[in-house]
């Protein structure tokens, strides 16, 4: 359940008549709110005067629900806008790893030079295997700071664990939490503390209920500012590898109320598929994209198969920009 | 391994020699051409002297590879071409099962009004249970043959088992292998021995490589006229009816010469989601597109939940004509 | 609904009566018994004073609910005995493909040697490629059926669409409808019309509930001796072959009357673990086993990878005596 | 690939040989060993002088390879020791959460009562909503430390992420990593700097590959005592909870030198089938069971319906003991 108390209500009330009812408070659009687990279906008489506006839900997708509010939330990367009234889809390119200062320049100038916002790059690589390229780490943090400053761009990054989510909190502008992290409390539970936008991505194995309770960690501890990001699951076919969810993707859209960012990179994980799936995403009217490029594709340290180099990006977005406007939305 | 024959080869001799190597014996495009298992990996002595040219295959998708014949190839749906150099994207609309007289013709009349061409609609129903309705079987066959008469439509339906095969085969302009029926060779080699188009849906279990052997049943039985249809995985998430699978689509395009139609009302199993979903799909630059219609969903005897009204039906076409042309395409 | 009419009611008058509410009519154990869709949960008027007793079920699992009979059915195969009081687990065993007599007749041999009763062997082979070897059809039935007369055996080999069955049904003392053909209507209609114990092997994609109302085909139509086989997933996992499901195996003994019988070569596709596999399901006290046994597997034409040797049979069914006995079972 | 060095090389050299071709070096066994990634596929000239033995391998699971070390290893917890010639099959029992006092003690007196040895408890309950009981955390590690002093029990318990893992490990005799967690470098790392057992269960969604090359972050690092634990894929099936992967336990046993612990409670997802599929476990000769038991089921705080009430446990006990004759082992 979610509770709209009174505005007679001053903070310190609130925060007691939350511990009274096992509910979490926050501070929402300058309201105070409580929300309990959603097998709470009447009011209780502790706080009954106390209380402005009430929602009750079916299950634990409370505060992301599209009955909640019936539009999707607006979240701001720097100076671009996303969701809202915006109709803007949000192309975030950049290679799987921060590998070089010259590679990621690499990187940021062509984004610049296309007039895009936002700088992807992985520091901490969640490899399966201990024997494989870990990623810089704090170094890679750095250099997309670097970038940050020199260029202008917001950047993006993962978080494999709990261990460094306060240097990524630090340094980055959007907090991306990996598909093998979305489970991690650690992380979650952090990310609630700051008010940067963070992208949550869905595990393969993850389904929709699940992703979408990440979320709900994230925003009933305080920071609302959620971006759901779809990957790929991890089906039987493996002549892909992953299966990327467009049913999922409509779902997202009817049932919660948070921009949706696709990656398509991760999910078809073979370049040559990349532009047609990234076409596809863009004709459902999300936020956002995810497309892993790289100067150098062959040489890459991860994901090279997937990475297209930046003669396709540059006609990726040049064929993006069309199907965007034909589903009334824009290419930012 | 496939192998043009020398033009010097009459039929009989063809014959002769797809025995003689154990060869499938087809005649495609005037040429006497013989396919054998992608085993094969170099021209057998016996019938050095009689090929003209030969391809070789590191598996069984061989008629249907790109490598064998670098581009889609045309089919034709009554006076409508698909594939080839068309850039067409063909709707096909209709109910979920033909149910009576008045209702198929009411599908029809829609068709008709918005300039399209081609008429759905299932007579033998793959239900999973005994006791749910079945469909109206050969009666409904007859419905769909008199629409096409009195409306010059194109029909297609969809064979469940090789018990009603030739009926279909009879009374239809495609014939529908579907999802649960594709492994069914008593299906396919009936197929093979007609000319007309052959569409094929991918079973929901069915690995991209299994899906396109079904495929060469067919085609190496004689009949080249055969499309693709994604129609959706079952994975683990049950938030949507299937998972449709357009990453395998992005590989088809790439692997396969045959054209790919795309089913996003079976895969995602409610109305709600398929509008957004069927942009997706038509900015992949598809070959058509399955979609149920029904003049009053809510009493449809099958598949109620996911089939659009007629309103939405058109609408849907109106969204769908600048998706397709952003990409280069356009819907007929 | 299932319903148990009164004795005064005679066959005529139970078949009107079917018709009046379009029920299926069988007669089981003497008794006249209607069974409509799980959707009717109150006796219709028109026959409330015909009715003895009646069933009401949630779903369209119904005579083969353990609701419905509170125990394992039982099925006699030749002079063997599953399922009831027998406690009997039957081993079957022969290779994958009938290949030539002198093959199945070393195989039968085995068989004979090691007190089994029961010969599988695959005469239609439903491979997914046109260019594999499909299997010898009706030659393979008559060796096996020679091998019938010859040694004792009961034999049982798949139906692989509906243009054979009515040769299986002539040939087997079990049909076995493949886990690809389990959907095939046109199969499951024509062995609802014989009294031979049908065999079906769930599809590697399907529900459970699926798998079980594809026997409610069966059943209705007039056949009860249906046994279920599971024979493995297919999962994301690729490294084993499918993913046998024990825990799907529960469910049916908790929830259904069938016999189970599991096909661990299959699930496997190594030979390696299928002992291992073997001892873990007979200890789950099912009715049943089928296992690949091939005189020299590396010369298989179907297969080759999982099929046991004979000399791996022999040590398998020794070390399955103990874990037989352990749960109360025995091998026979 | 696995180097060992020869024993003239002190620890000192050998951290230096490890650093030149960037390995990782562990003491093992009393021998100084460096481990590259596989694709390392022959030995440096660096060191080639140093070297005394190595091993090839064609992916990242080395340490953990069958090929490496031909038998299964030993691990000791407390004084009940599994793998190796022990022939143990070790059976760990207790709620899924500590709740209480009384309740972790009632578990405690089940375990001392029947001769078991080893008590798990959930204390950092990783819910995928944030509505849900969260466990008691370091209360409850107190708890579980309190019932060993006060029993003599070992006690296991699971590691949510990475902020509490120096609590888990310090508290308990064995550290385990959860399904959720087990891509976690952070905690992956820290279990390699303790020598205390480490029980890794398999991600729902990870593959057999994926799964032995978390246990290989832990045997790099410098822990050898790694247990794989097997709890249930997701799948399609949603008439059990998960899929138990016997098939995939074969694989263990064939591929790696590791001792397998199976927990059929998650997997399952209801009581009913938790005893036959427990059997079916034991009867594959593994090396323990995780069982989750409750004394009163009804009431508990999370995963009521998968536990067992103690009458449950102890005829369970009772019928596995012959099951694990039957194949050789003894439960302790």
């Amino acid at each position: 359940m979610i509770i709209h108390l009174r505005s007679s209500v001053n903070s310190q009330e609130a925060s007691q008549l939350a511990d009274s009812i096992k509910a979490f408070y926050i501070v929402s659009d300058g309201k105070n709110v409580l929300i309990t687990g959603s097998g709470l279906k009447e009011v209780p008489d502790l706080i009954a005067d106390k209380v402005d506006e009430f929602w009750v839900f079916p299950n634990d997708i409370q505060l992301a629900s599209r009955k909640y509010l019936g539009k999707t939330r607006e979240v701001n990367i720097g100076n671009v806008t996303i969701g809202g009234d915006s109709k803007n889809t949000l192309l975030i390119g950049g290679p799987c790893s921060v590998e070089s200062e010259d590679q990621i320049r690499n990187s940021a100038e062509l984004l610049v030079g296309l007039g895009l916002t936002t700088l992807r790059g992985g520091c901490y690589k969640p490899r399966t295997s201990p024997y494989s390229f870990q990623g810089l780490g704090l170094e890679g943090l750095k250099l997309l700071s670097k970038m940050r400053d020199e260029f202008g761009l917001n950047v993006i990054t993962e978080a494999r664990d709990a261990t460094h989510i306060q240097e990524i909190i630090e340094y980055t502008d959007v907090i991306q939490v990996g598909a093998k992290a979305m489970y991690d409390q650690g992380i979650l539970r952090a990310c609630a503390k700051t008010n940067k936008p963070v992208l949550i991505k869905r595990g393969f194995g993850t389904t929709l209920q699940e992703f979408v309770q990440a979320a709900e960690f994230v925003m009933s501890g305080g920071n609302e500012n959620v971006i759901l990001c779809e990957r790929g699951l991890r089906t039987f076919e493996t002549g892909t590898r992953f299966t990327l969810d467009l049913c999922g993707v409509a779902w997202m859209q009817e049932y919660t109320n948070l921009p949706v960012i696709l990656d398509p990179s991760h999910a078809m994980g073979y370049a040559y598929g990349v532009p047609s799936l990234a076409r596809a995403c863009v004709a459902m009217g999300i936020d956002g994209l995810l497309i892993e490029a790289h100067p150098d594709p062959s040489v890459a340290k991860s994901d090279a198969s997937q990475q297209l180099n930046h003669e396709q990006f540059r006609q990726l977005l040049n064929s993006l920009r069309p199907v965007a406007e034909s589903v009334g939305y824009k290419m930012v």
